[in-house]
């Protein structure tokens, strides 16, 4: 089943799509530069972006970290890049009564793996019409994704993306299971691959999630190669001084070598099909 | 450091404390002949009870299972029986709203094991200045519960319980490390070992979370030989019919059975200690 | 069923025995010295010792590490143990030719975890007719243990214990299933927990195994509340300069505190089976 | 580093090497059928091949398995294998003492994974001179191989391959780490993705080892888009009738289709490498 998109779709059988962006939404004129640099990124590659930002971080591991520009603020931004580049934008929701503000401003609302299973959010997410990529849960079989997709499917709403991003795997460490790709798509609904956050190390900086940036790029080829519909990447000009997500972030600069090879083996697997 | 609630506190040198109720408020009848016959058996075998049971099931594996009382209704109920029966009473929030109503109805307010990361949820609820009951996420390290202590604690709520009920174990399956009470006990809180949730098997029956019965009393002597504040144990006089949770809770008929070896040995391994 | 051995047997419904003694035999002297030691404190106690000691690391984790003083050498030492102190005496076999000598000196087999399913070893340790304690391979589900038990039994040897010495959780770290231990006692045979084993860290020294001895008391706790037929401690006057398994082993000087609360837990837990 | 093994050699910048066959020994005429039929295949894709068959299955689930036509008509039987196609070959060693006998038949002497911490076992494999192809145990981290690969080195012997095969994940199933192939590849030598064994289910069949043969063409294609020297697939014409692995092993007729996208994602990954 493909997911339409604005000016494409996400499918099985269709080149894969590139979610990208920074974690959070640090500023508009962050946003803005961020959004400009993948756009032209994308244009080259040939590649169909969607930006990604948070403007919100709701369950940091720590209290002292830092959280966002709020609703707000965040919306309004997200919505400007929306309208300046035309490019979809993606956004997570944290709490039933956000989704109906956050599906004004945006394309697609992402469900944090934490709360797949919160079946209010899930429903509001479903009801506004737009496209929902959920996070399988750390804690959660590939296969249980299928009640998710019925419970979004409940309102109607059947543009859905599954997403992946590590399974638990003892303490401080997540495991990508990449049957888990062909599993989730038995649903039917386009596979997306996070790359980034899959490399966390949940705790592991202490007072903070660490993470394992070396592997975001075999880790990414191997689901190309596994057959996704889309890429889940978060990117930053300087990872290091990012307020979050720092350690499993990929330098602005180093996504064009990242993205390269994935295009020519996700072309090789998806030969034959449809384009 | 010891807890103080109601009539008695709970403490890591405090006889166990027992928190018990059937998993669902099923209606006002049924919740009041559970906190009876509770209440009667917990006077015989004196032991304190924190009586137990949820308005709204919120994280449902499927979207067909029943969700219960609501909130109006439910705290209505649990209201009516903490004065009723003279009992401190437990429920679960799930939305930061939800803290302050639940907070005028019930004594502790119960985090969720999903939940246990999200901000915003644990700030609601520390600043009722009730007792905070937090599951710990299955997909949570039990030294990383000194992050969640943290964020409860800025609120100046310094009355908090950390319970363990399984961790991510490959797929389908939790297991008990043992090790996580002693290591959640460094924190200097209170910690409750939930005997019955940790015997579920997510997804197990395909579209609900299945569960091991059998092993909730081996797994609920072990913890309370390792050292345990209070035990969390869900229980329905007749479980295989309950609209929740049925694979795991224990049989009220049962209860006394389960509960008198536990006795004998939380008082030798508390031996010496306060009483 | 029981497995006699000597003046005592093994089983469920016996009061725990206790398998003790350091990692390796690092000489005649200090072999006496430990089981001396040993055989006074459990006469003390009014528990009794199988005294355990291995002539062969057949697996360490760096190939400069010690490997011990040899089958002959080592043979020698634990049948004079065992004819001096007039204990049993338990030693593990790496290699199926190793078995009818080590026979000869000693009176139970012990079978490595990593070797729990090599067909040769089980069967010509079982031609032995002594005592076979089967030690649960970290990759080995519980109830895959009665696949063991047959590979033993088609030799016709009943004399089996079966012991849990952790499963593999993520990389680096053992876990322990207390379900494991009621499990593996539906196969009919005495279970034995290994405290000590249970808590390494395989690779967590970077050259060598770590550990967290801190836990092997709660667990050694829980394991015996659950319901065990033997405990399996390893321990050594000075472990931190033992040549092996330093930071698992108890300090011989700690023994009696961590034993005395085990047998108050024995007890109460059995109570009401035959003594 | 670069191993050479008869007229190719197998190195990360190498085009991936194919090791092949099934699982047992069945019989000559059996063994010289599936070399017949691999040798035409991989003469056609292009694909150097290396023959693999075991004489005897040590450690079985079950006693009652089928363990193979043994050492001596086994060795023979790849002896002529070996001489009669010209290709190299490998079989499985499981005591100190085969390691001799085996490498006057055969190539590449193969260390299981229970095995792969048996210190003796490497040795004598290491001081055959021949090519010693590791097999990372379900138990083990994937950084602690460099210890394995130490012990080797003490040989004198630089011929090392090692191979990743599944890592324990809960009970009866194993998980890919794709990671894992990157980390073994630093320690400069060859690694192998061994992609039948790693869909096993560990006692998934109650008496024997389980499988899920559709995964074996995802994770192959993740493996190769990852990085490494060689693919280790069984093969047989009619798996489901096959003495032993028989739910993982690829029909010999699908082995085409399988593997031409793996020589195309291969190519792709290592473009820019030597050739």
């Amino acid at each position: 089943m493909n997911v339409p998109l604005g000016t494409f779709s996400l499918g099985q059988d269709q080149p894969f799509r590139l979610i990208a962006g920074p974690c959070q939404i640090e500023s508009r004129d962050h946003a803005f530069f961020m959004a400009e640099a993948l756009s032209t990124l994308c244009r080259e590659l040939g590649i169909d972006l969607i930006y990604k930002s948070s403007f919100d971080k709701a369950n940091r591991t720590s209290l002292r970290a830092a959280r966002g520009v709020g609703i707000v603020e965040g919306l309004k931004i997200l919505a400007d890049i929306r309208a300046h580049f035309s490019i979809p934008v993606l956004t997570d929701v944290h709490a039933p009564e956000q989704c109906a503000p956050v599906a004004e401003a945006v394309d697609v609302l992402q469900i944090p793996a934490f709360l797949c299973r919160q079946t209010d959010l899930l429903i509001a997410a479903g009801k506004t019409g737009k496209v929902v990529n959920v996070k399988k849960g750390q804690f959660l079989a590939p296969y249980d994704m299928k009640h998710i997709v019925e419970k979004l499917e409940s309102t109607g709403n059947h543009r859905i993306l599954l997403c992946e991003r590590g399974t638990c795997f003892g303490y401080g460490m997540l495991i990508n299971d990449m049957r888990a790709l062909p599993i989730m798509a038995q649903t039917g609904y386009p596979v997306v691959f996070d790359a980034t956050h899959s490399v966390q190390q949940p705790g592991g900086l202490g007072h903070a999630t660490g993470g394992q940036r070396e592997f975001v790029a075999p880790l990414a080829r191997a689901a190309v190669a596994t057959g996704v519909s889309a890429l889940f990447i978060e990117t930053h000009q300087t990872p290091d001084t990012a307020p979050s997500d720092g350690p499993t972030m990929i330098p602005l600069a180093d996504m064009r070598a990242l993205l390269e090879p994935l295009i020519g083996i996700d072309r090789l697997v998806k030969q034959g099909s449809q384009n």
